[in-house]
């Protein structure tokens, strides 16, 4: 039997199945709905609306409030289409990619970052301009035979020469295409020269690379002119995997289902796809003349792009199936805009360590300094590096997506209508925020979290373990469906009818998040038998790390007090690398060197790591005399 | 409009528009008819009887007799369809495939030519078994670089490894399956090993190749266990490009048709596919246990096996598109039982040089020895190499298809049914013959040809110009079609129910034939400064040369006069070559390097091939000086 579902304010409608889940249908209607646990019933956030109609819903804990489940509110994964309905997505459970991710994109100063790390353009990939001598009744040698002759002479040792089928296909017809005169592509790789095109004419000025970050998620695409090394476009969106989930670890689990890891191998490079062709189609970029890609991303990121199957990666002890990845053509991964194009992905570390991170250090160049750095990427997974030009090591600290959102109620990511700074006074308790966009908020994003952690612990709405206090009277503070909750922004405020609130719940996860980073930092200096003391520079990247506020985050405990002017924000180190590493080959092998230079440690398995979590799940830390300022910051708040 | 046509005796049935040409029609049925230039109606070949319905017919020079044309023959290549018809295709148009091709398979001998030419079991890919440390938590590198390590204890130099994508997607499964114990086939190129595929547990003992002889006329397939060098099979059969024309040239003209290129390259694939197919059934080797596959056929079958348009191979200067093919995977061509097996090709020389012929030198091993050798396979081309250790020159003789049967009225290979061997009455004229089969003859083959050039010539029928006494008042000797001709076999003895006769056009392709495969040992001798008396060794190659009788060759001054026990016939030593190099490396660059070393001659711009081309137009030669033994044997004929 089949039931039609129209979606509102969409207008989309899909036929399906009897007992269809209805967030299957909403992926049959090529519509998105906000998920983090991937259509599992463990987040709450693919909410949708019944308009007409009725479903057959389990149970959904408490994500809805009673008020939502009397509007007809219900978990989209959670229910099972039984007759026609009418379905609103509320803006809420929507993905908004209004707000422009941060490219980071300024070509002179990425150029000039990439020289003063030692780089110059020079790509492993070179466009080489033959003018050959044309065959005669004397000189009758074969044409492949005939460029190779001409490949040496120009100082290419040609003795082991490699051309792709298709180019070899095409060969006799550009040559005479370009009455002799041609260009060819070529590619080194040990003593094997191989020729991947080959043009009519001049073609030396007309090539393109791209520089490719695939984060959890967000997807950021640098279209470079390799000629000179201009990004000519940049283009983001965000990684449609999640829907599939918001981090790695549920995307590990999907991909073990039915066909899952194809899915999630489409969505990537579906929007990588859909990114390279409009900029390419902006720029007058010609399919063919993109002929070298350098992506950066996380280990299962990484896995996913290739189609390669993660499941290893979740499981002890934690073996990706690579961490060089072998080169291989665009083709291979679902490629459109040049099938032939080579594919390089950043060298991994380990299973939680990628790619991105070994872009991060490149980009920091902490292995090449006396001093110790430390270095971290605030994303789901909070990978630190902590070294300098003799030993590096490196740990992933699993600190979850909470800043990014995820398990927090109102929890959002960086775009508009998201709370990004927050002000609590501390005698009225009464509250001061600003949006993104300038408009009515719709929940918080990272720097909004880290703000009311702050800001509540500050004031003394919460207590060290980040326990509300009900006897502090104020109006703002209630019991709400999960337990005592603090309302940020009142009803009439908000732009979806309710309070936006932050509860203990929130504030709980929070405080793991930043506790497993701060262990983090903490156990790979004990590793080293160091103290933050020992610490000369500390590398914040991550686009996070372009809003963060140091000082709030040392508030909190998630950073170590450390004097300011040791923090240095980097911004989007993995794009950064990857882009170092599409122009520069010396730069490539210096990441490759990197990578294997990186001890990882394994902190789910570390006692130690165990003792540093435990002690700093308070605000900011068991012990508050490693934290100066922030007791200083207390005092002074005290005697006011 | 549609008709439909139904081709008896097969009983196949289709429908064709109207106008189509019956050539079209029976390719469209899925049946063969004979033609040697491509269905052009040039080569009077595709004879097919009307039965019922009537066609619209071009001219058909005097390809057909009158008594034909009365019987409803028509040529199909010249026939347009009209309306319904029933076509007979008789006996005579069909491609005969009874009678087996020599596939000149015995491993015993094959193995020890091998080893008396330096050969060795050491093929390029190797397969490596490996006992893997399984990985824990402290030792938790990624699988591939698992297996790199695992290598490079093995003394594999792994610094540069490289993996396919699809055996990457499969590595962690395949190392969990084994158990950590797997066989790896690799491949070394420069400093480059690469993983050709991965296998559970030990599979070191089933590792099996192919060599393949892409010949004009016929493929040869010997599938080859590649741990012990055995062949295990052989198959072969008449390459189906045939219907698309005899010889190369023809070939080329069609590929440069519409889609003919790539109609090309699937017949002969097609037939390597299911001559493979068969005997890898017939020896259970499991699919993706082949994985090296070596080639040899000469330029025009390399490009058209490879699907890279040959057309300038024709036009002078004679450029062929590649003479050394790079490696590829089968399915580049279209290999179906081993998408992923390496493909290799016997390096050519040029245009109308092939590998086969590097193929065969390398086999006759003249490149190695002190004394002059000549090296003929006497095949369409009639290529000749001329050398010794120190040098190699070639050349292509264009003798043309005459002694394979094309543009001889009732030439046909050596099949059933074809007159195989003559001898004739020097007083009577009588003609005495052999027929292969023991049947009622059909036709008459090569040695045939010969046979009855030879004995034609000591028996005075024709003169030294190849011109039929008609004075010799004969009743064997009469006027038919196409001028005088000479009655081989008469209609009753005939199982075609008509007289098999050599005309004086057929004299004339053979003469010409024989005289451009004299021409150019001369041509070529000259070159070096040298006389026929200065050859240690005369070295004969080919299918055909299994079964030519030298003194009869030598009479009609196809062969130079030389002792008979200067001569060697090799057997198909193209196939035998492409066996050598696929199981042993070394012999595979020393064909490369004999492709090297050879000086090609182009003789079809050479005054000098001409001038002894004009000379050789006699029997034997103008200079009967040149042929003391036939002098003498005219000499003795006279005599008696």
């Amino acid at each position: 039997m089949k039931h039609t579902i129209t979606f509102v304010p969409d207008n989309v409608t899909v036929e399906v199945d009897d007992n269809t889940s209805l967030f299957k249908a909403v992926k049959a209607a090529g519509l998105y709905v906000l998920s983090s646990c991937g259509g599992k019933g463990n987040c709450g956030k693919c909410k949708v609306i019944i308009k007409q109609g009725s479903v057959e819903s389990g149970k959904s804990r408490s994500f809805l409030s009673v008020e939502e489940a009397e509007r007809g509110y219900v978990l989209a994964c959670l229910s099972r289409v039984k007759g026609n309905l009418l379905v609103e997505i509320p803006q809420e459970s929507r993905m908004q990619a209004k707000h422009k991710i941060a490219t980071g994109a300024k070509t002179d100063e990425l150029l000039q970052l990439m020289e003063a790390a030692g780089g110059c353009l020079e790509s492993r990939i070179s466009r080489v301009y033959l003018e050959l001598n044309p065959p005669t009744i004397d000189d009758n040698i074969a044409d492949y035979e005939r460029l190779r002759r001409c490949l040496d002479k120009k100082g290419f040792d040609a003795s082991l020469l490699h051309m792709n089928y298709l180019v070899l296909k095409k060969l006799s017809h550009v040559l005479r295409e370009g009455n002799w005169n041609v260009t060819v592509s070529v590619f080194k790789v040990s003593a094997v020269l191989e020729v991947l095109d080959i043009y009519p004419g001049n073609a030396t000025r007309t090539r393109y690379g791209a520089a490719i970050d695939i984060g959890t998620t967000t997807v950021v695409v640098y279209l470079v002119d390799m000629s000179n090394g201009h990004i000519i476009g940049t283009a983001s969106t965000y990684n449609s995997q999640v829907k599939c989930g918001d981090d790695v670890i549920t995307r590990i689990v999907y991909a073990t289902e039915r066909n899952g890891l194809k899915e999630l191998q489409d969505l990537a490079v579906g929007n990588i796809n859909t990114l390279l062709a409009e900029l390419a189609e902006k720029n007058s970029v010609a399919p063919g003349m993109i002929d070298y890609i350098v992506v950066a991303g996380n280990t299962t990121m990484a896995h996913l792009f290739y189609g390669i199957d993660p499941q290893h990666i979740r499981e002890e002890p934690y073996i990706p199936t690579a961490t060089f990845f072998p080169l291989i053509r665009g083709k291979n991964v679902g490629f459109k805009i040049d099938p032939h194009a080579i594919l390089y992905s950043m060298p991994n570390v380990a299973s939680y360590v990628g790619g991105d991170i070994t872009a991060g250090v490149l980009v920091s160049q902490l292995h090449k300094q006396d001093a110790v750095s430390l270095f971290i990427d605030i994303g789901t997974n909070g990978e630190i590096v902590l070294g300098n030009k003799e030993w590096l090591v490196t740990a992933a600290c699993s600190a979850g997506p909470a800043f990014e959102g995820s398990g927090i109620k109102f929890g959002m990511r960086a775009m508009e209508g998201a709370i990004e700074e927050i002000e609590i006074n501390p005698k009225t308790h009464e509250v001061n925020y600003r949006v993104i966009g300038d408009v009515k908020p719709i929940g918080l994003c990272g720097s909004g979290m880290i703000d009311a952690l702050a800001e509540m612990y500050l004031s003394g709405v919460i207590d060290q373990k980040g326990k509300i206090r009900e006897e502090l009277g104020s109006k703002r503070v209630r019991r709400g469906e999960s337990g005592l909750e603090f309302v940020l922004a009142w009803r009439v405020e908000s732009a979806i009818n309710k309070e936006i609130v932050i509860s203990e719940v929130d504030l709980d996860n929070l405080i793991r998040a930043k506790a497993a980073i701060y262990a983090g930092f903490a156990t790979l200096l004990s590793q080293m038998g160091m103290g933050f003391g020992d610490i000369d520079k500390m590398y914040i990247a991550g686009g996070f790390g372009r809003y963060i506020d140091v000082e709030r985050a040392i508030t909190i405990g998630m950073l170590p007090d450390l004097p300011v002017e040791k923090f240095q924000f980097l911004g989007n180190t993995s794009i950064m690398g990857a882009y170092y590493a599409l122009l520069c080959d010396r730069l490539r092998r210096e990441a490759e060197e990197i990578a294997r230079k990186m001890t990882y440690i394994e902190l789910s398995v570390s006692r130690n790591f165990m003792d540093e979590y435990l002690s700093a799940l308070f605000l900011p830390h068991t012990d508050l005399n490693a934290f100066p300022t922030v007791k200083k910051q207390l005092e002074e708040r005290k005697a006011r």
